[in-house]
């Protein structure tokens, strides 16, 4: 097991350079991947347990990253309880019997996820007979983040479903997220007994809320998980909005928090716990910066982390389809060369 | 003068409750502002002095708010440099000759900013003449954000383009941003000369940014306008992403800063100078609520924030066009009753 990702996690990470990953590095600015792509649908990628082990494996191959994230989709909670998920090319996920109501929160089925969501047991298994090695961190979506999708109907620009919800029927949308909540413990927990090393939890959407509404609808729901999941493997929180959030999310006493790209690390560091380590949080679009550029930003952001042995190189959002792929690899060398 | 609002701006106000006014308080959601545009086109509405005295007015008649902001639109400094602006319906801002390349910053035209202008200058005159009471707020647009608009064509949900000009060609966007920097400082102290007894700047767009990215071209050319204006009228700065960017802002020694939804604002409170008043920041949408949920959530903020003497009530951005007229009502009295 390559030890530089687990030990910033523990704080210990003396190793002369910080470890790297990157958020959906294994995705479509790939050709490999792409190939792949080209061959399956997504939901068929996410569901078949070779290829979720070939494609978690492809930006190891590449790029030698010091961590690989589970190959899947935070949905497949939401398509197991049978909303209709499906893929369209650029409008992303669309869910086609969207929740509007409490007599649909209450008609979702019950479901055990070891047996609908199993093939990610499988994934991870067929990944770990493959590369015994590299550290893997499996995931889920944040309860919030989840039920926004299902609320919505897909993608939104404002959430404006989800927050009249929120607003005129908050018991509803609270008894979403209790039952999301519960769903994702039992996934964490299938994915640790699987054998993930790691594990991060994505509410992306969290920057839509107000700092009240963030800790009555995201931040108690990511409290509950932590509380459930069992305390044997790190977890790594990521919002869209945790710059402003982490003391917040600090809180629920992660071993890291994964910051969005407007953060000042360095400020951010001084406001949580030293125990607790930061990810991040290279802005993505800086991937599409000339090499020279890209360089500069990543070995200023390395610099203003120097010494630190709680910090995980990664960027502060998904890496976006358009990259190009040889800007990924000048990103992970300089951070491979740094000292 | 009313003194509450410039009161708070100097830290002072202990009149028993903040002042309240409301980004884009004369908007959309009022029937008396629908009447008006349903007569004249957005910009002329922008351009007649005695409508933009008369729009300005229209929520301090419905609503006895502290503070009036001049009804205009940050974009009048780019229309002013013949870019082609006009508003589409759902679309809204359209540049139609946007900005590509260095050649195109050098092409556009010298202007006179209170030549150009001199209607705002005009309708600031004659708001005054019907109100000598009310502080009136005189406000631009961030260089920054003025530039994406510019570069973009419009509204954009990923400043795609702006930020390949930033990665690519970083002096032709720093000549832009220099550009409308003095443009912006011209043009308010045409309105500090015409009677504005505040002022507050709309640097919108610099949530897409990263931290160095939001130092270099979005808070350099704030503080070149702190720097470049008259000295005599307190300054508010506001920006999506002013919850993270708070600390940065308050290096310009801004007289307040106007927080985005996200931030606790007791946090950003203790992140900050005591001398610095703050503004905001309820989430605009929990003006969609019912008015029950409104109350509560408008005192919460009003308790979080009691005996503050350098607080301003405010949203986190601008009401929205389906915002209920009699939430917005309930809003305003909620604080003028509070004690």
């Amino acid at each position: 097991m390559t030890d530089r990702f687990l030990n910033a996690l523990k704080g210990t990470n003396t190793s002369g350079r910080p470890p790297v990953w990157l958020m959906r590095q294994a995705g479509r600015y790939m050709p490999e991947y792409r190939v792949i792509r080209s061959r399956h649908s997504f939901l068929e990628m996410c569901h078949r347990p070779e290829l979720i082990a070939e494609i978690t494996m492809l930006p190891l191959k590449a790029f030698q990253m010091d961590a690989a994230i589970l190959f899947s989709d935070i949905l497949l909670i939401p398509e197991a309880l049978e909303v209709g998920l499906h893929f369209e090319e650029k409008l992303g996920p669309v869910i086609a019997r969207p929740i509007k109501n409490r007599a649909h929160v209450e008609a979702l089925p019950k479901i055990d996820v070891r047996e609908s969501l199993g093939f990610v047991a499988e994934g991870i298994k067929y990944f770990k007979i493959d590369d015994s090695k590299t550290p893997l961190i499996g995931f889920c979506g944040g309860p919030f983040t989840l039920a926004s999708y299902m609320i919505e109907g897909g993608s939104s620009k404002d959430l404006r479903k989800t927050k009249e919800i929120m607003l005129r029927d908050p018991d509803t949308l609270h008894m979403l997220l209790d039952l999301l909540a519960n769903y994702s413990i039992d996934y964490l927990n299938m994915q640790i007994d699987a054998g993930v090393d790691a594990l991060q939890i994505f509410d992306s959407w969290a920057i839509f809320l107000g700092h009240p509404q963030f800790r009555e609808f995201s931040l108690a729901y990511l409290d509950k998980i932590m509380k459930g999941i069992k305390k044997d493997k790190p977890v790594i929180i990521f919002c869209r909005g945790s710059s402003v959030f982490a003391p917040d999310l600090a809180e629920l006493n992660p071993q890291g928090i994964s910051l969005d790209w407007n953060a000042d690390l360095s400020r951010v560091r001084s406001q949580i716990p030293p125990g607790i380590a930061l990810q991040g949080n290279l802005d993505p679009d800086i991937l599409l910066a000339s090499k020279h550029v890209l360089q500069r930003e990543v070995y200023r952001m390395l610099a203003s982390r120097r010494g630190d042995s709680a910090y995980i190189f990664n960027l502060g959002h998904g890496i976006t389809p358009e990259v190009p792929y040889e800007n990924v690899r000048a990103l992970v060398e300089t951070v491979q060369d740094f000292t």
